[in-house]
């Protein structure tokens, strides 16, 4: 066996995780690539190389030699500073859960996602489910399997959270959105009750090219760095890092008939992008890299989208950029008209363009379903009827599709099961964070100025520099220094809806 | 040391290539994604991860495995077919090559191209030559010194001519060079001494999206397929294959006040496209996918660009096209005229945008830049007045700034010394190919028709489904059935420009 030094050993730890980052630059890469600018017919070639670099990656992350080094370090923690312990607990974590999983198996996962995201394109763009449902029993089956492998004393689905936030159950969920439901379906109710708001303002003819040069202006003015985060166009809007948080993608979806789903989709993954690459410097291609769990990582893209973005000061801070860009639109309109529509509260179809209080709604109904599915208390093949019925039951709307149902989001698709309560546990920490950020800035003051610095500057300070060196419960704890409590965002949402529906 | 059968050897074999068409696949799609999507200040990035990539490929390729595995299947190469044959003679080579570079070099070039495209794109830019000087210098330097530990008793600059051509040398390209520059330069004074040809048809305003459009018509019409092959825009047109033929992307580059550009560069890149993606499928993953030597490549690119895209049959097939995208600028012009245009013969500063008459000129200024550096005889900080210099006396024209001069080109920051002689060759060659293929095909009946089935078919026959299964001089034996002579192609330019210029 090697014979390190603790120098030579942390030199080691370096370079794993440099390595490690390549390869995820690479196969990070191959993905966007796969929903960016790829040929149609190229899935197979991509699914070919992804398994080969895949079977790379296994191979060194529990290489005898990686293992070893690992638990020398972690022999030695006390000598290794905060950070460099956190890296080798989190390496070792993810080595332990890998090893238990045969080599094959994490192959062909590999191999599915990538076919399952070329198949679940193709039968959401024709609205066919059996199409993408063996695909999608076989990523179910995967990740009941591999939850056995890893965690075969925990509860299936809890294994699916712990792989986004650890430490989250389902019984916490099911207090957390029984909770939220008891406060949001009455409201809601009484939005629903009252005259509805004017939202034509967002409706019309918006050429592509227009809402292209809206999306670099408000990436720009939300303070990120264009030098290192790079905007395209896909069918579902997300956020990546390629390699390091030096190089930043995020996606949108343009709608020619309707500026605003755009513009917000823009907002949430710029949120995301201004987390990833608030990241400290010395961070890059380590582990501790970019954002802690998912649900934090929520928390800042919901924050931008909807704190700051749906609020009445950014709104009058951005009129009058739309005004120039859609001249003939804006014609006449006002502001207060925009801050309006885009907080109208309407029980819709699609998740990504739901207001903020019916949001919660469509996590739930994800949530109910992969809980089910997982339990073994509901099949793949009834997802689609169950899901129309809840979406009846919760929101009140006909599914008239499974294009615009089931096969809306691509989550399940990348195998990201248990992924969706971050959403919404991520809406809450916001609003929670949002209270705390109050006591010392005035954000209002400054958005309505357009000078996002002193809200960025809060969230660097508090939340971004330290990647994923704390856990989520660390983060709530440090930033809040009171526990976690969904009444904040309950709050938030009464007053704010409270005062658009004049209730 | 390991113990193989031939059947299990043979398994590896294949094993080995799939592998490094991953690394390469991930590999190029990073070069691809830095001159398309990438943000501006990501170049570092890319570099780290690439020099690990680059340091694993070394690894891999030059492993005591590998040795070992291909040395056993060398010594038993009478119980290998021809195309495994021809993989291990051209994996061996490279490995034997490659084991003479000490890897840390290896990869510090590798970093260096790197860094070099991006500092190339910023001096281009500026028009500064100062700022790429010191990379371009230490291009040339480790050319020389990469040469030396290869073929230590070769001619550095032949050395690097045989990295795109075994077996070409100066003494072979200065007489092909010679005798053409004798053809040329009296034809190309004729023409000039005419009444010169009125190109006014090709400027104007052109938009980008309408370009675009006849971009995909164009690549759908020669017969390339667009699921397997995409379209992008770059500073400097180029394809690439993506981990094998199966997944091929092309670029472009638009002018607003000038069609024509664009129009013959994706022809140019469609041509490379058809050649890699007519490979024979059970080439793809092996190093035998795409195409022979790049004078073999450049024959059918600048085929298809020149003799069958600037011929008047084709003018005539495009035209109707022309003038549907772009109604207003074709009001009135004929299809003659455009063939006029596309075909003037005029001594201007940019390669890619030379007709065919003039073409050759700017690669021979090239080849003797490059030959007088390698050769010592130059210094990389005298290349811009020597570059000047000589399109004064080859072309007669004045170079302006360096982005119109030396900085033009791609070619050398991505390391490539000794490639720009295979663009004269293949014209060359292609030339004589389609003197071979008129004798069964009717090209001219078939171009006007836009039915391209009978000409890629020769070329699938006789040149595309081999890959790199024979060398150059093999192919064009194969092909020709009789030697190599650039006669036929000082013919075409002679009968062709006579023709335009009523000589």
């Amino acid at each position: 066996m090697k014979e390190w030094t603790m120098e030579s050993a942390k030199q080691e730890l370096m370079a794993l995780q440099r390595k490690m980052a390549a390869y995820e630059h690479a196969i990070g890469l191959i993905y966007y690539d796969g929903t960016t600018g790829a040929p149609k017919e190229t899935a197979e070639n991509r699914g070919i190389t992804l398994s080969i670099l895949s079977e790379e990656v296994y191979r060194l992350g529990t290489s005898e030699e990686t293992v070893a080094l690992l638990e020398y370090l972690d022999a030695h923690k006390e000598e290794l500073n905060e950070k460099e312990q956190r890296m080798v607990y989190l390496l070792l974590k993810d080595i332990r859960e890998m090893q238990k999983i045969p080599m094959d198996e994490y192959i062909a996962y590999q191999e599915l996602l990538v076919k399952a995201d070329d198949v679940w394109h193709k039968a959401k763009e024709a609205s066919d489910f059996e199409m993408f449902r063996p695909i999608l029993e076989e990523i179910f089956a995967t990740n009941k399997r591999f939850a056995g492998y890893i965690h075969p004393d925990m509860d299936p689905y809890n294994h699916c959270l712990n792989q986004f936030e650890e430490g989250l159950t389902k019984d916490t969920l099911d207090a957390f959105f029984g909770k939220l439901r008891d406060s949001i379906v009455p409201l809601l109710k009484k939005t629903q009750e009252k005259p509805q708001v004017d939202d034509s303002i967002r409706y019309g003819h918006f050429p592509e090219a227009k809402q292209e040069e809206l999306s670099y202006y408000l990436m720009e003015k939300m303070g990120l760095d264009l030098g290192h985060v790079g905007l395209s166009t896909t069918e579902h809007p997300f956020t990546t890092s390629l390699g390091s948080h030096l190089d930043e993608r995020i996606t949108t979806h343009y709608f020619e008939d309707d500026f605003v789903c755009s513009m917000y989709s823009v907002i949430h993954e710029g949120g995301h992008a201004l987390y990833d690459t608030g990241s400290a410097r010395d961070l890059a291609f380590t582990v501790l890299d970019g954002g802690t769990a998912m649900s934090i990582h929520e928390s800042q893209s919901r924050f931008y989208e909807n704190i700051i973005g749906r609020s009445r000061a950014y709104c009058k801070y951005i009129f009058p950029k739309l005004q120039e860009l859609f001249p003939e639109q804006m014609e006449g309109r006002t502001a207060e008209e925009f801050y309006l529509a885009v907080n109208k509260a309407e029980p819709s179809l699609i998740r990504t363009e739901a207001d903020e209080l019916t949001y919660s709604l469509h996590v739930m109904i994800r949530y109910e379903l992969e809980k089910r599915v997982m339990a073994g208390e509901l099949e793949v093949k009834d997802l689609p009827a169950e899901w129309n019925r809840l979406y009846k039951e919760y929101l009140g709307v006909d599914v008239p599709d499974d294009k615009h149902g089931l096969l809306q989001d691509s989550h399940w698709s990348g195998g990201m099961v248990g992924y969706f309560p971050s959403y919404a546990l991520g809406n809450a920490y916001g609003a929670q964070f949002f209270a705390k950020m109050k006591e010392t800035v005035d954000v209002d003051a400054c958005i309505e100025k357009g000078d996002f610095s002193p809200v960025n500057d809060w969230n660097r300070e508090h939340i971004w520099q330290y990647g994923s060196l704390y856990t989520p419960a660390q983060v709530l704890d440090r930033v809040l220094g009171e526990p976690f409590d969904a009444q904040y965002y309950i709050d938030y949402l009464t007053e704010k809806y409270s005062e658009v529906y004049g209730l």
